[in-house]
């Protein structure tokens, strides 16, 4: 509610006093939790504790990146401090302190992090679950630490507090401000009554006393108002100032300039698909992890706002940016980000990359199964509408050795059943650079892009074009689109579902191979394309992919036959792991015998 | 490898020379991580970073607990270290670091963690992401801290740490040892290229010069294995030991023991199951987050292992355990776990609790949307066969105002992908006593519970018998097994279900209600069982369920008709949610009246 009264007294259009009014109620621009896509003036999507402080993170890795690269000796075009508030809640949160630790290491000298220390969580005092000392865990971080005591009307406190923050230019700043939660209320303040509940009209009535507030209730005075205003004002003066800066920049630095706005409308400059590489089946058998890399450093090239890297995987899941150096205190004008092992901040800081500003495009790496670390900030990216590119790889079984705890089982269809999220599941180089394709126009939907650590081979018929319907006929031998028989396979495996293919072709079947490399896209396609891809007559089907066959039956029906792992993987050479798993042509050929 | 080849040498029958020789082989006892469930030694299964700190102050904890309810001053039958060796990659894991704040604040003093210290992640030098000061960030945690300088070969240094750390009794210990990674190797060590490779054969040579060891690849020396016998005897004395003591605990505490006993061998106690509590339909409606503590309550009473708490929001989750207080610092016999608002290593936590004793109980509590921040420990309890029950309240849309990044819509789906898990989603009193009975019974398997916020009426139909079935017929005005539809339903959606077959009844149709409130349950159950509930000739079929349709297709086949919410939700009370979304009898009559 704090957040929609301070908009409102900003001066935003989208927060009136009905809005206000309306605060929780279906369509409202008030909901629970701000939504950056509900209200503007709402930067990034709250609610989950411990996210908003590593957004601001990854704000705060932006303005220091941007303006590195674009600032000039007499024009500082990117310049801004970021702000944000964490509670003691916050503090508890592991991907706060990931976040943080990060934020230290890049001396990210612009981030002030308010801490208010009110001492109350939902469960009542912090004393039952929360007594480490937060400043030396600060200190340890590598940010600089003030503390205010009297948080709750020592304005100058607190404005002195802020200069010494800015002043301080190599590391972030926590400012610990300690307040009464419900301050104001006689019998209410410091406890967990006022956390998540209203104060009740009597205690309503007894604080208004308390504080001496005569007004009736959403009544702004005339003198608040006036001293509020200031800021619409002054607010409007900066942007004047801003564009004007920006007009000269434009002016001396022309290249600079286009790239930044670049940046800043998000709008892709043309021709950039045209990097896209592509493949024939002559082209040599491959990872797709490595077919990823070769999409990565050829986007960059063309991409002004890419950037990205790794939870400590970078030579695993192939995502060095070759042109570039690492991101770090001293070289923020690179663009390879070392996360370290910090999947969920990683995660996290990309949400506030993507929404520092449009044509920013960042990605982050881990092993697929890592997903599991970082699935709420994933969910944030979806609900959030940030279009972060996650580059999951060693993407099932086919890691082999590492086993069960490393090896994804149930992780596509789990993501498969995230609301705008696409899940793409590449087999060969075209599937990859699609993939790309897919995940660089959609910037508001994040994209996961799970990738082989095994080599597979250049499969005919596979196409970009084909990826961004999500499904598409890779082969078929079969006339007036009625197959005798329809196999489906995603990633890996659709090079058995080819193989089986070849070999019931050999005895005679019409068959059709489909690669169904993104169930989202897929839905999204006319009924008539989809019909023509897996015609309803055709209840013989055959999927076969290495994961949870959850899901499955939507495409291959109540008579078909899903391939798949329903229990957890092991630990042994891959090759070894499909047969004992029973993911071969030999059993999609008899699966198909089957059925048809 | 080096944890196998300890308890090679240690002695342990589970790990021969030629398990040695098998690692990382299909079915071998030497998977590429250790896996508790494949050898005989290993406690807890690792792998994923940050889990085994984890699971060591859940295992800390446990013995601080048991120690303080059943040790006698002149018996003190449980009392053990735990001992725990984590890297930089653990450092950096959120996870961890919630685990370890928690480890202070409850002074696990006989908590000893060794941090290898080795600068070396796969990534490369730790300066590249990881330059926080550890010892800083500890001390603030509330621990001990300790360092030895040389740990590649300071054993004195190393034996005087720990006896530091066993004299510290109120605080955890973590002694930083700083390590060469690949110690020996004259060309590899101190880098991340032997973090997960062999080191070569011609390297391997070097190294033997290097260390002048001159013995076959896997032989171990005489000396060495007259070293390592004394272990075996010197464990075989205090095993002898301590059952003498206990015998003598037995004889002079009867009760004592006889509770131990049954925390040690994970029996339940006879009859315990007569606790759960039954409903009949003229029994208030009520939310089932309070009918779960109803449960709760009655279970803590019939069984000595059980214990648990909430990330911050037992009064939302309802988990309190009236009859004790909390378990803290200086009163470890008590019950209720405050894990702050820390999910992750609140269910990494309880792995260790669980992997204790077989009669340890542990449950924990969220949100069920907050399951993303806590998926990787929940998956460690399913592949590791850890029988935790996870209590998730505000199951869905029925939360209401506080909006979409507080709902889940996608969760049942993705954990019903997850293998060795039971979903349960209850729907009044009985179901949720059933599923406190199924998630009691298997200790080898985590349940997930989910519960609503909202009230909920008493069923008809609904039964303990039912839920352990996963699948069964609450009402039915059909014979033959024959009826013209069938409504299914699960948790708060049962209900609607219900309503709507009353609809139809009205106008002359046959209508059997199907409770589904555990897929997994009944995927166990005979073909015939699931004949006699879902019968194959009847394709009419309408499921509703506030939550994800993904999956539903293998319920309703291709002819039915699965309601549900494959989008974010939103922020107003849940009446109106359930309106705007169609989850209403009046959707489930239309479409059933449009199938039958």
């Amino acid at each position: 509610m704090l957040q929609y009264a301070l908009l409102h007294l900003a001066g935003y259009d989208s927060v009136q006093e009905d809005d206000l009014k309306n605060f929780r109620q279906w369509q409202s621009r008030t909901p629970g939790h701000p939504e950056n896509f509900e209200t503007p003036g709402v930067e990034v999507t709250t609610g989950p504790l411990g996210q908003g402080i590593a957004n601001a993170v990854g704000l705060a890795l932006a303005e220091k990146h941007l303006a590195a690269r674009f600032n000039k000796p007499d024009n500082e075009i990117v310049d801004h401090y970021t702000y944000t508030i964490l509670g003691d809640g916050c503090q508890m949160e592991g991907v706060a302190n990931e976040a943080c630790s990060l934020a230290g290491h890049w001396g990210l000298g612009k981030l002030i992090a308010f801490y208010d220390d009110n001492h109350i969580s939902i469960d009542g005092d912090t004393e039952i679950a929360f007594t480490e000392n937060v400043e030396e865990r600060f200190k340890g971080l590598g940010w600089h630490v003030i503390w205010v005591k009297n948080g709750n009307t020592g304005y100058d406190e607190i404005r002195a507090a802020i200069k010494e923050a800015k002043a301080v230019k190599d590391k972030p700043t926590l400012i610990k401000v300690t307040t009464t939660i419900g301050y104001g209320s006689p019998n209410k303040a410091n406890s967990y009554s006022v956390h998540g509940s209203a104060l009740g009209a009597k205690e309503v009535d007894a604080t208004r006393k308390n504080l001496a507030w005569p007004h009736e209730p959403f009544h702004v005075p005339e003198d608040v108002k006036r001293h509020w205003s200031h800021h619409v004002q002054q607010g409007a003066a900066l942007e004047v100032e801003w564009n004007a800066k920006f007009a000269e920049y434009e002016k001396k630095y022309k290249d600079e300039a286009a790239e930044l706005k670049l940046i800043i409308t998000g709008e892709p400059p043309a021709g950039w698909e045209k990097a896209l590489p592509t493949y024939t089946p002559e082209s040599p058998a491959d990872a797709t992890r490595n077919l990823s890399q070769q999409n990565l450093n050829a986007l960059v090239k063309v991409l002004p706002g890419f950037l990205g890297g790794s939870a400590d995987l970078a030579s695993s899941n192939m995502t060095l940016l070759k042109m570039y150096g690492n991101f770090q205190k001293d070289t923020p004008e690179e663009r390879n980000l070392r996360f370290g092992v910090r999947e969920h901040g990683m995660g996290a800081i990309c949400n506030g990359i993507a929404h520092h500003s449009p044509g920013l495009i960042p990605y982050c790496a881990t092993f697929f199964v890592f997903t599991d670390y970082m699935r709420a900030a994933i969910r944030m990216s979806a609900l959030s509408q940030a279009g972060v590119i996650y580059v999951m790889t060693h993407d099932s079984i086919g890691l082999g050795e590492d086993g069960p705890t490393h090896q994804p089982i149930e992780h596509l269809a789990s993501l498969r059943a995230m609301p705008n999220v696409f899940m793409l599941r590449p087999a060969d180089g075209n599937e990859t650079a699609g993939a790309y394709k897919v995940a660089i126009l959609n910037r508001n939907t994040p994209s996961i892009i799970a990738l082989s650590r095994q080599k597979l081979p250049q499969l005919p018929g596979t196409s970009i074009e084909g990826v961004e319907k999500g499904g598409y006929i890779i082969s078929d031998n079969s006339s007036g689109n009625n197959p005798d028989i329809i196999l489906i396979g995603t990633g890996s495996e659709l090079e058995i579902a080819a193989k089986a293919a070849d070999e019931l072709r050999k005895g005679g079947k019409a068959v059709r191979v489909v690669s169904l490399v993104s169930w989202e896209l897929f839905d999204n396609q006319s009924d008539a394309y989809k019909e023509s891809v897996l015609p309803s007559g055709v209840s013989a089907r055959v999927s076969i992919e290495a994961g949870s066959t959850f899901g499955w039956e939507k495409i291959v029906g109540s008579k078909g036959k899903a391939i798949g792992i329903d229990r957890f993987g092991a630990s042994a050479p891959a090759g070894r792991l499909y047969k004992e798993f029973g993911l071969t042509p030999e059993a999609v050929v008899a699966a198909a015998k089957f059925l048809c």
